[in-house]
């Protein structure tokens, strides 16, 4: 246990910091030299280090190698299944972009079973390509749009896929064997995406919000994604926002997902609901955004109108997750980016109506340049997290073995 | 800086583990002897921990002697002002309790020149008596219910003690020159309180509520307070819950402490107004506590109704705070504790009703036992983490240098 969390620290010193010698790792860090020197064994066997250099220290004293940062060949491996696609992301240790795809499905009008092959099928391919560059693959995550057992990948609901108990990390063992696979919330790791590597990167505290077809949340607090009791944490689009609101699709009163989803957005501009909105489903939700975009270009009123009124509740609900996070930022993703001239600042005014408090006052909405990669992104990065967390996951190279053996 | 982690490194582990010798913490921390010398020289002289023994570690070998966390002459003072008492609570650096005292004051009717005295007038007294125990005061946090800067110990705002832009810190910086002093929410350093010694100590994601003249709130996530960018987060009382509800002391309408509050609950017991509720303030909440539970007590049906009243609203505001931070338990203090057997039941119920998701199900009211003390044994708790986290803060004492010497 002891030493798992040295081979960590050793290797997130050499991410955070660059590269350095052994002496400066340990003078540096507080371990002894020795432990150095056999966790650096260690870490290097498991292809997550490697020797550069020569380089001078100072002046004076002859050069030394130095120890970087390696993972060249160990792969992290997001993948995110949404209503109308299947992405898939993967990089190497160091960051490195090696997979970058997004593959039109409809998961909606398939069965969970046939969305599970899709599912399986784009891995495989993903898998087979990271191979073909020599990377073996540390871990995959996947992101699905609902709640998740963490505990065993087992999707408890998400209901704009129709999935009730559906067992996603079983699926995806058969196609990787070996390989820990782990499946999160999409809007919790699109919220990682954003604090790693978005428009607001960095900022410990940020709400990051996506409009879909349903409205995803993911909160990082204190630099940490939050993530509740149950990994259920940031569940903001049943957030009661009209207590004399419509029924959602939940069964309640009232929800801030009636007033800013993507179906309320497309009820309000087809008032005749022509455009297959039916109990909170989008048919063809990329199709009914065009058209709305369409309409935007011409000038259509009832359009602007029914963006007016979503980015109003937008800013009234933010209010009570601004009162209760106190995030410096609001980074928004979905529709609520792609349409954010007619949104963001109308949800902007509608904060600033409503607040009393300086905190309110110093948070500033801004939309995601991520687009439909970042939970993807975000379920690569969980991948190297937990490398670095435990590099014992990193199995050593049975050819490795064989030369130290 | 790493000696300083190094130095914390030391003093936790000492705290968690228990009493060790040298090499037994040089192997479990992978710090090299030399260093563990060092730093617990270090931390020796600054009083922080004491050598005892000589303990066997096995069966062979000479006995040696074991580093224990000492701190007994290292106090840590915890201080609330609230809208009609001040208490005072100190601790040593193990948790030996040397001040626990509560004094009738109404900060309400008094300006805040005058609480400022008042407060400085406990914490003189409290500071005397820790002198004359033979220990020496390392820092003292100050619980207020407000919003706090807290990088100047500024309150910003505290609605029900009339504060705005009051400078409580460096008023305590008079009484105690030279020691830290930091000022923070009341109910966030309750809620610390509540996760190192209450009823459900130990549960790293947790809500608490108090219900007072106001309804404050602090979060533990992950283990840890949620601070927020300002130091803000949980302002729980001003969440809307009832959009078509009644305008709140603060100018908004629906406010959830207009639901569940002291003054809420005053009203609907005495429509008339008959009992000096004016604006959202109630005079003598003491008394009125009071007259609400005799008035139970002969089974008083108007009061019954107001409890059932208060009741499903906290359940009702509860469900936002379930779907956003997904916490095991819902700790209650103030009113909300004292009356528990009355509101906890008709709380969790309308949770029950709103709930669909799993966490919801695996949430449980369930009331506070420290009473008044819980903000200012928090406030006590912060400075006994800051001295482990940084030991440098303690200094060390003048005849030590000199023995050193």
């Amino acid at each position: 246990m002891i030493r798992r969390s040295n081979l960590s620290l050793v290797l997130r010193h050499l991410q955070e910091h660059g590269p350095r010698s052994r002496s400066a790792v340990a003078a540096e860090t507080g371990l002894n030299k020795a432990t150095v020197t056999s966790l650096v064994g260690e870490l290097r066997a498991r292809g997550l280090i490697r020797e550069i250099g020569p380089q001078h220290a100072g002046s004076v004293g002859r050069p030394g190698l130095a120890l970087a940062l390696d993972g060249a060949g160990v792969g992290a491996l997001g993948l995110e299944i949404n209503v109308d696609y299947i992405a898939a992301f993967a990089t190497d240790l160091a960051g490195r972009v090696l997979v970058d795809r997004r593959v039109g499905f409809d998961a909606m009008g398939c069965e969970p079973e046939a969305s599970l092959d899709e599912l399986a099928r784009v891995a495989r391919d993903a898998i087979a390509e990271l191979h073909m560059l020599g990377v073996r693959v540390a871990g995959i995550t996947v992101a699905v749009p609902g709640l998740i057992d963490g505990t065993n990948g087992v999707v408890h609901v998400a209901p704009n896929l129709g999935w009730y108990g559906v067992p996603v990390a079983e699926r995806l063992w058969e196609v990787a064997p070996g390989v820990p696979v782990t499946v999160a919330n999409d809007a919790n790791l699109a919220a990682l995406a954003e604090f790693t590597n978005g428009v607001a990167a960095g900022s410990a505290d940020m709400v990051y919000l996506t409009g879909e077809v349903g409205v995803g949340g993911g909160i990082i607090a204190g630099g940490r994604l939050l993530g509740g009791a149950d990994g259920f944490a940031g569940e903001v689009g049943h957030v009661m926002v009209d207590s004399s609101g419509e029924r959602c699709g939940c069964g309640r009163i009232g929800c801030w997902e009636t007033k800013v989803g993507l179906a309320a957005l497309v009820r309000m501009v087809t008032p005749d609901h022509a455009y297959g909105v039916r109990d909170g489903i989008v048919r063809d939700p990329e199709e009914r955004l065009s058209e709305i975009e369409r309409r935007l270009a011409v000038g259509d009123p009832q359009v602007d109108h029914a963006l007016a009124e979503v980015g109003r509740w937008l800013g009234r609900g933010s209010a009570t997750l601004v009162r209760l996070f106190n995030p410096r930022v609001i980074v928004v993703g979905g529709f609520f980016a792609r349409l954010e001239g007619h949104i963001l600042p109308r949800a902007q005014a509608e904060l600033a109506r409503l607040g009393v408090t300086g905190s309110v006052a110093r948070c500033t909405f801004v939309a995601s340049d991520l687009g439909f990669g970042a939970a993807s992104r975000g379920a690569a990065g969980v991948v190297v997290d937990r490398v670095l967390a435990n590099p014992t996951t990193v199995e050593i190279p049975p050819t490795t073995l064989s030369t130290l053996a």
